[in-house]
């Protein structure tokens, strides 16, 4: 199976600390991703501090797991680094999702938090990191060591693909 | 070296086609992607038809290549398949990035064009393709056998790494 094709479900993580090594190969993975026009609109911010990642659940309903998770990357993007206003978003997302399949191969556990666009939610990450204004909070990515390894592959929906010219199936189409 | 890590520069396409089950297993890819809530909200066209490939030069300045490529996939979101909206384009930008990963790895080459968020290529491409209403083109994937397989491999820029709290390299901060 193409490991593009895997993910692991994450419970809960082990206490066995992500070495700073592997946090350096996420983030080059995350670095490797393609952006628009190659402009690189994105910051990483390494969360390690334990007293940061306590207050993660407080601002997001989906991080209870953040404490436990021996490292957590921020991902910001920065649309002063682009020519290209407007892409930004989907650059961090292919960075994010290059980290998700590079943690994979690792061997370790990831879940990746949305924040943007979610205006409260960025505000608070912005707060809590001290994330300037020319930045923006983006996702965080909770890491670790998972305690069981479930597989999850998503399944195929052939209702979702089309051939050469979208003819609905179902809902009303915009002939002109 | 990680797979992730690696990417093939196109600077044309062989004249080798793509078979069904490759761009199979491409689709498989697109969906094994992380969406926001497991909500999908994606729909992918399969562009074979060399009529419909000629006719996209004419609308994106940087599809020089797609009538050369055998088959081009153009990713769509869809918010009426989400509860959580906005989050589709990230969503569409991580299936994106899986089909780029995947083609790599089967020794494809893939060249991702962005069309959203610029209204001209998303409404030219809604005509060309006839994407009804409810489905936004989001980005449009070329993909054959690269006549030459440069690699390139993103550098990794330490600037952009920040460690727990961002302190700003030269910007402002945001302090309150």
């Amino acid at each position: 199976v193409a490991p593009v094709l895997l993910r692991t479900s994450v419970n809960d993580f082990t206490e066995e600390p992500v070495s700073d090594e592997v946090v350096d190969g996420l983030l080059r993975a995350a670095m490797s991703g393609p952006t628009t026009g190659d402009q690189r609109p994105w910051h990483f911010v390494v969360i390690r501090d334990q007293a940061v990642r306590n207050k993660v659940p407080e601002i997001h309903r989906f991080a209870h797991l953040v404490p436990r998770a021996p490292v957590a990357l921020l991902v910001c993007g920065d649309e002063t680094l682009q020519r290209d206003r407007g892409f930004w978003v989907q650059d961090c997302a292919a960075a994010t999702e290059n980290i998700l399949l590079e943690a994979e191969r690792r061997g370790l556990g990831a879940i990746w938090l949305g924040i943007y666009p979610i205006e409260g939610l960025v505000q608070a990450f912005r707060r809590l990191i001290n994330v300037p204004q020319h930045a923006v909070p983006f996702s965080l990515v909770a890491l670790g060591y998972p305690v069981e390894r479930g597989r999850t592959v998503s399944q195929y929906d052939g209702s979702r693909v089309h051939i050469d010219i979208w003819r609905d199936k179902g809902a009303s189409t915009c002939q002109e």
